[in-house]
């Protein structure tokens, strides 16, 4: 078992990664750290249990502890980091100078070439760029939230056609702005345009993944990103030019023929891609939760008049897209460095 | 005063007809007809009314009246048409053949080569179609509630540049599925890909509309509709690629430029087009009800890395896109027929 | 095991009710039922899958069957009904007086003298009273989804102190009205006083429940009933007058104090009631799935300067308030008649 | 015209005290204060609009002022406080000190002796408490948004019969919580339990302003507050125990002959009580906006088996509830004193 700390865990991701870590065959939860503000005080009382069902009473007593190397306890080996951009950038290097693995969601390092950007069954082979990280540990980071789904219903296609460009929407839930994030007077009987520079995340996240290490694909996205009313789950439409324009059943057969890489992990769920043949679906409540929050279910695909071909893609966004990605990416780092 | 009746008036859109007939300078509800489940009942049992703010109840004791030209009082001149689509096929020529003018919100004679699809401050020209109509009197149409955003953000960009393409999402209102319409169950923290064959009409409309009579358009377009938790307005992304590849800035330099065509409309807002500078709007809570819901707000105008630009619009989908696009087109008939 | 048939499968509660069937120790689920307009197609066609997370696909195949005695297989001990008031009223007897036990969710025979309102770790020997029953087999009822919370709640007070009166408000979720249910429209951004009867309901379950067989307690209730836009959990708040008029200490003291009676049942959680000490639970969305659904969290126990004590209680509706309550009456009745 | 200035601009309650300012014929809006985080910025930088319909296009520009009596120009007379709690409490004595009429939304002074609680067609009588008041100016207050539909519902029944005792509920919108307010995560999909101090607000509001000055009424109320998911418009519970037992239809006869006090205020709607017959209202969506949100629509007047008599009120909680009732606070000083 190796011990694991969650840096940031007093947020929404922080509360995902503790509900995930209980019980986990590989890693053992030994210190929760937040910022100055938290530390110090239990974890009941600086993040008041806040995700559905059971509360996290096993750790509700721990005290929280600062966010510096110094404060963890001797037997953390893997930081997983749930840490708020700034706080990211300034702090990462540092736990990874000190020699501990840093398993990141934050957006700070994703696009730095010393980086790898890791969906464990799409690229785990990018987990090589640890190799000449100047620092003694070492530094992983998973995709934005609707990255997610984006990367993984385009890996097949990239690989059996090649993605030349795709215009992409998305129908994005409320957990994805952290907490409190957006205020419920934006989103009661509403939905609300994304402020933010998430549209050109989707531009550069999905383009390092599909590619090789240092080589980004070379496709072309362009996103419109939306908040909606819904509690977990992003909907994301892509209306995709593939090389050599395949049909939709061309497309689906791709999709369901594709076979995850690297180990099997224990996060990974079975199917990793959920083909619904449904024309409602998918749907963010219905079906966020599938395999435990780690699979992504796609459906409609169907031919685009403008772009070729066009389908839907859908995970939960604080577990495929946050937490559960980035708990996947440590499982990878701990099973491949075996 | 124009006599009117309005056929379909216990629905969604019936009531915002009935609430948008008051007071009019124009016209003069006559009767108010339904489906024979509500004929001979007072309007008040038949439809309590549901839309919000103020009942009306100046109608509430009408007697509600078949939905046949017989029913109708002698001085009835223009029926406004909400009647879902088979009974529009069924009986909408009908009316017109007993010599009233049909201005009807339903989809069933949208694509007929001899009926105009009309939105009147883009094409209103289109209104010459009746002339060579089979009936005694006439058959109008307007669009689909989510083609009207569409076409009145492309209508001065097809002017200024010409459309070759557009990508479109969208993120529509349960009111636009009619009452009661989507359950509660599917919409509560949900989105709802629209399973029906709104997506083909985003294809067809526009065209016709932004074509010559007889000549649709030659534009390509190809949406994704998806029903979201709010109770009216319609946002719509398109992502479109224009003859030039103008900038953001050109494009926002034809949008404002733009000038309604046809006659002063009394249900015709200023401005027609509302640019909205905030990068969080349109949103339909709060935009849809400008202009009393007649003005169509664009936002987001910028560099589309795939299409060349995309922006955003939004109308409230049963006024302007609905029974405030019936009424505006029974003005224009109207006016232009002085 | 015993075979295990559900009527009105293809409602809100009949899937809760496959959904809980799946791997349950004692009971083995046989044959689906509906109406006629879904017998002969299959489960999968009459009922697509409307709950969150995993689809049920082990029945998808499934043939339903019309709901008749004589449509059943042979190897059907129980019925488990999820029947509309009016079908329930008609086929419930004839399925009892065919020899099979009816476990009935429905509200058509709760208030019928010969039959009992049971909560099986509330009043489990109400059981008795199947034994004058008229029929070959026997008919058990459980409560309205609102009810359920209130007299879990209420149970132990009524053993402690006695209840005199309740003055109660609900926050109802909207599956507790079937499917579709709720239109979208009345429910977003907004909140629906109940129209119907289930006020009522509140006035004389709870008494049926926490008196002895055939002599309901004496306590009075007065209800408001509002629909939310919540997806599943009814919140219910109750302001007591006890006798003796203890101290909110003494009232938790007691709700703590609170043994479940009967026999230990495979769906009966640990713990019964969860008593939250935090100020804003229980809350529908995050605490309506602790327990699976069948825990009750009671909250804010605090002096009522009208009544003398008041507290809220939540139940997951369809879960403890239907499904749930159904499939815990049949395992009582299984584990009493061994 | 008096000159009016807003304290505490950029807030929920100040916009809409902009928006109803705007043409009005008493007064004529001459400042706008606010935090020293906002003052020195225009209004559009420092608030940007969120409401519904049209931006307040008029004020954009306007430079914020400092929340001090030096900072207004001199032509101001009457100053509308739309403060949080704790600036108010400092801030509003200094205003009145320095000769300004405060009338205040704030919860600060509500309860201090010294200080009227009113709502102009209620109480316009204490407005006498100002003659003795210690400032150069005057300091009036209006009640909390949920004592004001519940205080308005028993004004008729307390003059007509005695109000003894009153079990209240809420179902409360995410706008009483200002801006941000409440957290999406917390609303979506869910009900959130007050966690403050307004029930005990229920607990001595109607009674200050129902009673003379000085005396308040002696009637006991105790309430449980829920804030749910709608935008706009407080939802009252009120089971009632009322002087001689009266029926529903006589309370419904106290509730239609109800008077109005006081002088005619521009702002005063017409009905001031709207009675509705429907079972299933009032409803926040439809009836918030009845009589531009000034309307309080009440409903549902039946036998309560536990304490006489149960009624539903619902008012616009921030037009009704805090700027329109300071607003008309405003206007029957400036006619009372004329």
């Amino acid at each position: 078992m190796a011990g694991v700390a969650v840096l940031g865990a007093t947020g929404m991701v922080g509360q995902r990664l503790v509900a995930m870590l209980r019980d986990h065959p590989l890693f053992e939860l030994k210190a929760l750290c937040a910022s100055d503000r938290s530390a110090g005080r239990t974890y009941a009382e600086a993040a008041p249990w806040r995700l559905e069902g059971e509360d996290a009473d096993w750790v509700a007593d721990w005290r929280v502890r600062e966010c510096r190397p110094e404060a963890l306890p001797d037997d953390v080996d893997i930081v997983l980091s749930a840490l708020p951009t700034n706080e990211a950038k300034a702090m990462e290097p540092v736990f990874a100078e000190a020699g501990l693995v840093v398993v990141s969601n934050a957006g700070a390092y994703r696009q730095d070439p010393r980086v790898p950007l890791i969906i464990p069954e799409i690229n785990p082979d990018h987990l090589v760029m640890t190799a000449t990280q100047p620092w003694a540990g070492a530094l992983i980071t998973n995709p934005n939230c609707c990255a997610v789904p984006l990367a993984m219903a385009l890996a097949p296609l990239h690989a059996a056609f090649g993605v030349e460009a795709a215009c992409v929407s998305t129908w994005q839930a409320v957990s994805g702005a952290g907490y409190p994030g957006e205020s419920a007077w934006d989103m009661v009987g509403n939905v609300h345009p994304h402020p933010g520079d998430e549209e050109d995340k989707l531009g550069v996240e999905p383009q390092k993944i599909l590619g090789a290490p240092g080589a980004p694909a070379a496709f072309v996205t362009s996103a419109r990103c939306v908040r909606v009313n819904t509690a977990d789950g992003h909907l994301v439409s892509a209306q995709l030019h593939l090389r050599g324009n395949p049909s939709p059943e061309q497309v689906l057969e791709a999709l369901r023929d594709f076979t995850p890489r690297g180990p099997a992990l224990p996060s990974s769920p079975k199917p990793l891609l959920y083909l619904s043949d449904r024309r409602d679906r998918p749907a963010p409540r219905f079906d966020a939760g599938r395999g435990g929050g780690m699979t992504v279910t796609i459906g409609r695909v169907e031919r685009c008049a403008v772009m070729g071909v066009k389908l839907y893609a859908l995970a939960h966004n604080t577990v495929r897209g946050a937490a559960g990605a980035a708990l996947a990416n440590a499982e990878l780092w701990t099973l491949q460095s075996r």
